[in-house]
């Protein structure tokens, strides 16, 4: 069997730090210049000069404010704080480059879906077919009371509505022009033919839509769809509708039941094992030699704000990190907010003793660091082999750490150690961000439940 | 007194044709390209060459469809249909140009006022202070039915929304952070000093919000606000809010009467009379000759489609016009839907004995063309001035007729001739766009109701 090759996906986010706390504060990160244009330039141009599949953005609506109570620490610590709009950034990050993918984060709650169809295809069209959607539905308590709301949804709520919202934005993207609608015949006057554009009707338990879609069909139509649930009704959401997962854990066998438990359910939604792409959230920190990975890990770590990361972890699991003892063991803390984050981390915890002060720490087998790779390039190709063949992941969201000096590293020393090992790709593949994932073309696959819906009404 | 200088803005939409229906059809235009980042990047270094104020983005949610009582003439005749996004082009247009300014159509109907806070802000950062919002709450049905409603809210009820809506955005944009809250201090690691972001509470009739504002302060902090609004509520709006207003009219007395409304309302709100600048919506046809820009003329409405201008006429009048004969009076045809804009038709009809076939024509004194301008630089030069002394307006908006050779006309030939007449600016002011309008800071001025509003809960 030929060698595997494996998906490399940049983490990042329009703030000035993110997974690693505090890394804004090192002499050489370029963090504080996320509300600039070149910044997100600069940073396009070295994942795509290392053949990176995309970039992917993280995005939330409202500050983490579980730590403590309020936004102080995430303010203080510019953890995750303050956050820009990143669907802005990525039209300019695709004029300045000529085949990466972004995924970008959009949380559905806060638009309506025949707005939220508009503003993707927009960006299919202008990026040229590389563009995913990472489908949310509210996260953090201050952007729901920020909207007018005293807390978020119910978790099953969330995704009762979810389910509902893919159908409205499936009918827009998929049904409402025909592929050769769009004549734009100068001679006889014809822009788009009229009887090749349908009107989307709707009525669903959440959402009334009745419209034509405002955009013609973009290069994928559909944007790749990306998930990140990791609750059951989570996972059943992603195998119905993701193309790609995004999944976090830190030990082989987490992560290859929850890959296992992903493709069981594809299948059984009708669809094939391969259908999604599994990328696993990672840490990599590369440089020539072990010990100079293991020299840069220490001085990254001197720049960690513990506080700020707590901030991110309260966030996460839905408890206020700042009301416990930095010693307590976390299996005896109990989350009613985010139930499957609690249960990932204490089962991570059973038998290992973690206390609260752990969370802060990113290191091998820490709950939030993902994948944890230190080392030469032989050293975390190896790594990255024995993950992709003993997991079946198809490859790793690299979390930012210092940037861009940590993404230019993977760049120029892992990269070219993953393609003489037959691991990575040598050149892009033509088409769009999709086609380049799974090369069966720019459009989803017809067993995609996109494509299986009832068509639309045909227009007058 | 100096000759009073005056702004050019080029009118622009993501759309096939505009104002002129059907001017896609000409050979030499572009504007089959809109999806195209790089359609975008050149219609901004061109409007950039030439020394233009700003791109101007009309926008609509929904397309166009009381005309016939469907899509079908819209999408035929490619009259603003398909529409994307534009606030998802600007951020490249800045990019690739230093000073020019981008104003964008942005509806407050369909997203509360803290997500587009941030968007806003967000536009203002990666512009580098280069936006402006163009403040507009309902416009076509098909958006209503698309997202939910049966039909657009009242029109004064809108403008209730509208007025709420202002508070929170507000508050979000002016007072959420101090001036000297970010102070990205690696050594301290204090990204932002908590003490000075406050909290926004908001308790309106119709907006609920709690938060803080998810982006440190841009350069203008609140977009520069453009309005519209044309009926005596839109006017009371506008004269509280706005700081550019775009008004259309096709003789000197009536936007004379509009002009001098729109002063004295704003000093009626505490505010001066040039607080305002009022930029007339205008079809500029130039050629090196009067003769010449008489051809070019003719040739542009040899290209111009009937029904879709028609469609175009039909959603702004709230009137069916395909039930009418082509040679019937307008002063007779009564619309309920768009009391202001069917008023205004009337009155410029009034003793003129316009028919329906008139409302397609563009041409002198045509209601929907605007301040209508065809001729040499010379002759142009000569009106535009008559227009700026006798009207009290501060500059044009200039409709996209086949592009982009008509800028290009504009750009190389009437632009030196304003120059040499002392008319037109030599080289950009420095700063934001706000600064380059009114030269007094990139701030709004302390009088404007944003300033005055009480100030936000400081934060715990």
């Amino acid at each position: 069997m030929a060698q595997k090759q494996i998906m490399l996906n940049a983490f990042h986010m329009c703030t000035p730090s993110q997974s690693w706390s505090g890394m804004w504060t090192h002499a050489e990160d370029k963090g504080v210049n996320y509300t600039d244009l070149q910044y997100y330039v600069d940073l396009a141009r070295l994942a795509e000069r290392g053949l990176f599949d995309s970039i992917f953005f993280a995005d939330s609506i409202g500050l983490m404010d579980k730590y403590g109570g309020d936004n102080s620490e995430s303010l203080r610590a510019g953890a995750m704080a303050p956050m820009n709009d990143p669907t802005l950034a990525i039209p300019t990050m695709a004029y300045a480059t000529e085949h990466i993918g972004f995924g970008v984060t959009a949380n559905l709650t806060y638009e309506h879906p025949f707005v939220m169809a508009r503003r993707f295809s927009t960006l299919d069209h202008l990026t040229k077919g590389r563009i995913g959607w990472n489908i949310v539905a509210g996260f953090v308590n201050s952007g729901a009371r920020a909207t007018g709301r005293e807390a978020i949804r119910d978790h099953d709520e969330r995704y009762d509505l979810a389910e509902d919202y893919m159908q409205v934005v499936y009918k827009y993207w998929e049904q409402s022009w025909d592929d050769d609608a769009v004549l734009r015949d100068r001679t006889r006057r014809i822009y788009a033919d009229p009887t090749k554009v349908r009107e989307v009707v709707h009525e669903g338990a959440h959402y009334r839509s009745r419209g034509v879609h405002m955009c013609e069909p973009s290069m994928q139509r559909t944007p790749v769809l990306y998930q990140a649930g990791t609750s059951t009704r989570g996972r059943s959401f992603a195998a119905q509708h993701a193309e790609c997962v995004f999944l976090t854990g830190s030990t082989k066998p987490m992560i290859r039941n929850h890959v296992e438990d992903l493709r069981a359910r594809a299948v059984a939604a009708g669809r094939a094992p391969d259908d999604i792409a599994v990328i696993a959230g990672s840490t990599v920190i590369v440089a020539p030699t072990d010990a100079q990975a293991q020299d840069r890990y220490e001085e990254l770590r001197a720049h960690l704000d513990v506080r700020g990361s707590l901030v991110v972890f309260s966030a996460l699991a839905g408890v206020d990190f700042s009301k416990f003892d930095p010693d307590e063991p976390i299996e005896y803390i109990r989350s009613n907010a985010a139930q499957s984050f609690m249960e990932r981390m204490t089962l991570l915890a059973n038998g290992r003793k973690w206390r609260v002060r752990d969370l802060t720490a990113f290191h091998q087998d820490s709950p939030t660091a993902g994948v944890f790779l230190v080392g030469s390039p032989a050293t975390v190709a190896d790594a990255m082999k024995s993950w992709v063949d003993e997991t079946g992941i198809d490859g790793f969201n690299l979390y930012r750490t210092s940037e861009p000096s940590g993404l230019k590293a993977v760049v120029d020393l892992l990269v070219p150690e993953l393609q003489s090992r037959g691991m990575f790709k040598t050149s892009y593949t033509q088409g769009s961000l999709r086609n380049k994932i799974f090369r069966r073309g720019d459009r989803l696959d017809a067993t995609h439940p996109a494509r299986r819906s009832a068509p639309a009404k045909a227009a007058e």
